[in-house]
């Protein structure tokens, strides 16, 4: 098992990482102010892995409440986070009682804000199964719920206690999902991890056949990576917005096309395209640079390519985005490849790069 | 002025406590990051207050938007927070805007909360213009909206930045909503303030004639005990759950009989005497204790007599309250008169009460 911290003044956990890791509850039950749970999944994973879990901590003497809700990116919303509120009431949950979140960064994401807001706040626990959830979304302490006029706009920063990476639950991942995932495997590379960034090109045949040592080894980075970044700015005034690489592009497409079109994996690698477009516009990385994100961003098969949405709703949309300060739009660039920094840009630049990477 | 401070170690801030503060902009400027602000505030404050502080905003410079929301508990709710960020959303405001609550508790805690959640959270200003919201759920972070199924059970602790009690705007305030707000004034002298007690027993006729002097008296010094407890214990682990005497009675109250029906001051004040009934059930106050609570309740005009809900219906109303811990249901009870602790009280005990306390 590998085991990645997060040193939070306030509130440090674990994420631990290794295949099998579900049915461990000797790993949950000391962190229970109460033998008692709620676990919140989804109609799709519920099937899958509800019940060892449940039936687990259930031999353990602790009461489970469980909380199933519809599956999709289109339910990350305020009536889905009530019938959270809903089952916790219904079942007279009380602030002791843990959420578990048992799914992906949309099931994490819901749980950890209605975590964060049921009775001001009651403990919760990360259990992701998509690899984007493992590397990304439940690490942080970033919960959210969408807005019909933005992406993650209603939310709060609310730390889990634990987060278990359970490797095993990748197996089931369709290869659209597994995909959608490597673009925030990818993005830590860009971000500040060169050395990362040509592992992934040297591994990358191992990582898509989801081979055990490449996964355990490529989340555990991606975590490293995440919990470092996380630790120095937790309520994101600086350096964690460098974690947005490829996401003021990559909302605007997600939310330009309508929620779920595609998924949020597939418009941050086109939006990481954009972003390095820019970056070339600027001068700061070459075309050989932008051909190598390019490639690798296809070998695990993502789109490389923005969709048209036309330069003015895609500036809209972006003025639209939380990361707007003052009316300016900041963007994450490459200084070069697997170094970036938190800028602003022109509109003439940002409309090259839109050119550029549109079609 | 009259100035509170309240000691948190993150985010320490000052209630400031006289007539005419509204419009005294300087207060506020200081503390905005950006200028630009957004007022929430209902339809029945606006045509009040809502003119001089954004004129004397813009005045300043500063940009204003603003939200006028419905008027009255029912409207606690989360269409009607969505409202608030409809508003936001729709005027672009962005993270660093600071909201500005303009009205009562529910404007209050509502605004709060929004501004809680709003982009996982932008700052927040106060003023309060009830009594009621003056005394206390202004001051401590406390933010929340109903849920059909509970009183406050969605929500976040949440401290403004500042909290601006102007007593003029208590010129206006309709006789029953005054009254409502003593009780939590009395409430105060129960929990741990004798003297206070006393001096209100005393000057009770000058408070209900709203004379400034008395009045900025007993703000101030409601805002001085409800100060002191939460800095002692921000997160309501402990001690804090003093502040809900006469609440886990006065919530069955509110919605036993449905949100709106009796004030929230009124149910407190019934659920004062219950409490008060409990305790002397227990030996602890004498008949002379209750008769002088119940007299000076009786002088501010509300009642001490609870509603006829059934015993059954007020035992299972509680104890869907947030004051639950592991299926016990927790009472703030009377030591002695003046002196208030968090104690379990058995199943007899409560009925015994409510049948000396309803009617
Ligand atoms: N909080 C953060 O810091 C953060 C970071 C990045 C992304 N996010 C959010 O994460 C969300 C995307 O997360 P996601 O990509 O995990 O999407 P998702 O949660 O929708 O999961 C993708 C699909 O896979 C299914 N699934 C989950 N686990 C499975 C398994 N083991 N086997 C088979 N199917 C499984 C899900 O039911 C769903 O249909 C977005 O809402 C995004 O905003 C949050
Ligand atoms: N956050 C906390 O710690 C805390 C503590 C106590 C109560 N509360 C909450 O506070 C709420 C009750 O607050 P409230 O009693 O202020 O009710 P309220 O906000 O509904 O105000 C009472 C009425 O007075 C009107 N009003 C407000 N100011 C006025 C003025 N100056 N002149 C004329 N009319 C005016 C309001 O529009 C409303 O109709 C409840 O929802 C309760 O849960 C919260
Ligand atoms: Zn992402
Ligand atoms: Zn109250």
């Amino acid at each position: 098992m590998r085991t990645v911290k997060l040193d939070l003044d306030h509130a440090p956990y674990d994420i631990l990482i290794a295949r099998d890791l579900l049915a461990q509850v000797a790993l949950i039950l000391p962190l229970l102010p109460q033998p008692r749970v709620a676990i919140v999944t989804n109609e799709t994973v519920a099937p899958l892995y509800l019940q060892p879990l449940q039936h687990a901590l259930a031999q353990c003497g602790v009461k489970v409440e469980t909380v199933i809700l519809p599956d999709g990116e289109v339910y990350k919303n305020w009536e889905t986070l009530n019938l959270i509120f809903d089952g916790l009431l219904a079942a007279r949950v009380e602030r002791k009682t843990t959420l578990i979140a048992l799914g992906g960064g949309v099931i994490g994401d819901m749980t950890g804000f209605a975590a964060a807001v049921y009775q001001r706040g009651v403990p919760f626990i990360q259990i992701p199964t998509t690899l984007l959830a493992q590397v990304d979304s439940s690490v942080g302490g970033k919960t959210a719920i969408n807005h019909p006029l933005g992406k993650n706009m209603i939310g709060a920063f609310y730390q889990p206690r634990l987060v278990l990476a359970d490797l095993a639950t990748l197996d089931t991942l369709p290869p659209r999902e597994f995909s959608a995932g490597m673009a925030e495997v990818i993005k830590y590379g860009l971000i500040d991890d060169l050395a990362f960034f040509e592992w992934l090109e040297a591994n990358i045949d191992a990582l898509m056949a989801r081979q055990t040592e490449a996964l355990a080894y490529a989340v555990e980075r991606c975590c490293q990576n995440k919990a470092r970044i996380v630790a120095a700015d937790e309520k994101e005034q600086g350096q964690r917005a460098l974690l947005n690489l490829g996401h003021t592009f990559g909302h605007a497409i997600e939310s330009g096309l309508g929620y779920g079109v595609w998924l949020h994996g597939e418009a941050v690698a086109a939006g990481m395209v954009l972003a390095a477009l820019a970056s070339r516009e600027l001068g700061q990385v070459s075309d050989a640079d932008v051909a190598r994100i390019k490639a690798l961003i296809q070998r695990v098969g993502l789109p490389v390519v923005a969709p048209v949405l036309g330069n003015e709703r895609y500036l809209d949309l972006m003025a639209q985005d939380k990361k707007v300060d003052a009316g300016t739009i900041k963007f994450i660039l490459l200084r070069c490849l697997g170094e970036s920094y938190i800028g602003e840009l022109e509109r003439s630049t940002v409309i090259a790069a839109l050119e550029a990477g549109c079609a």
